[in-house]
């Protein structure tokens, strides 16, 4: 197998990318300027010495040195709330909204509807563990903040279902982001289960 | 800027790979083992040592040593035709089919339809020297095989009418492949333009 076929493979593994793709990426690599690889094979390298992962929240950051947490576990903030996220670019997203001042933490995934073992799929230890933490520092409030699809639902239900004994024993709610119309959304053109929760929701 | 933003965008150079693409690359090799991510980088800086590219043909081939041409410029094939493709990948498909077995000419992409300089875009001047030494060995047919849709016909009528004077000169034909239905298609589907291929190419 040449070279071509080796990188091409690994190329395949990565999230949404198919034979033909991967394919595409190697000549694509093959066309550019010698600098251009040089830099993203170094980049590639060097990218888990400069990236931790946060010892609270578990999402990847730029590596500072003295502590184990990122900057926004590390600061003085809202230790009441703590908002759970499937993925790290949701982090990006909630914090440049403004909206939120809480805690985080980065479940890791979502669960499959027909999962033999959800706990392989997602953070749910580290979650009761970081929530029996928390509940000493007064934490009172944790919001499920999964997608709003069949994956994010059933994700929901089990994270919940998981934690209501903990939750229970520290006097701690459990929540979900609320449902509606988004912003932007006209009427005419949103599906039934969208405007049962606007209905539902309104206020 | 961090590292994750510095991968991100060197990602986005990819084709056909956008933003949120490219930072979903990034947090997926954060979270691969070192082993993966040390191969990748490695297959990638070491692509351009173990790859080279064709001087006759200009594709990109597992480099040997000795010579500049790939294996199969290099071996004893028909000179008379010269089958000119669009990219890389359109040769293992050539070559896979069984059905040419004359020489290759990688074009190198094709002319956008509103491109004010199209010699850019392709390897033209290449061509036009590949047909002049072809000339000498024999070479009496250039096949224009080109992709069927509104860009590969630009660049077919380019490149056929930059090739006449040279080919009118040594007594090369330029041939394109031929147009009608492809094999599996039902009447009932096919678009008007392939049925007017379709019935001109009778036989």
């Amino acid at each position: 197998m040449s070279s071509i076929d080796n990188l091409a493979q690994l190329f395949m593994k990565f999230p949404g990318i198919g034979t033909r793709q991967a394919k595409r990426f190697v000549y694509f690599l093959l066309a550019q300027d010698p600098y251009f690889v040089e830099s993203l094979a170094r980049e590639i390298a060097e990218l888990n010495k400069s990236i931790a992962q946060c010892e609270s929240c578990f999402r990847f950051y730029p590596r500072t040195g003295v502590t184990n947490l990122c900057s926004t576990c590390a600061e003085d903030a809202d230790n009441t709330t703590l908002l759970v996220i499937e993925k790290d670019p949701d982090f990006d997203t909630v914090k440049r909204s403004g909206s939120y001042t809480g805690r985080y933490f980065v479940l890791g995934g979502t669960i499959p509807v027909l999962e033999r073992d959800p706990s392989s799929k997602i953070r749910i230890r580290e979650l009761l563990a970081r929530i029996e933490r928390g509940a000493v520092d007064g934490l009172s409030e944790v919001i499920l903040a999964l997608s709003a699809n069949p994956e994010g639902d059933f994700t929901r239900e089990y994270v919940a279902k998981t934690l209501t004994p903990l939750a229970e024993k520290f006097s701690i709610s459990i929540t979900t982001l609320g449902r509606g119309l988004s912003t932007g959304t006209e009427l005419e053109y949103s599906d039934s289960d969208t405007l049962k929760h606007a209905l539902k929701n309104r206020g």
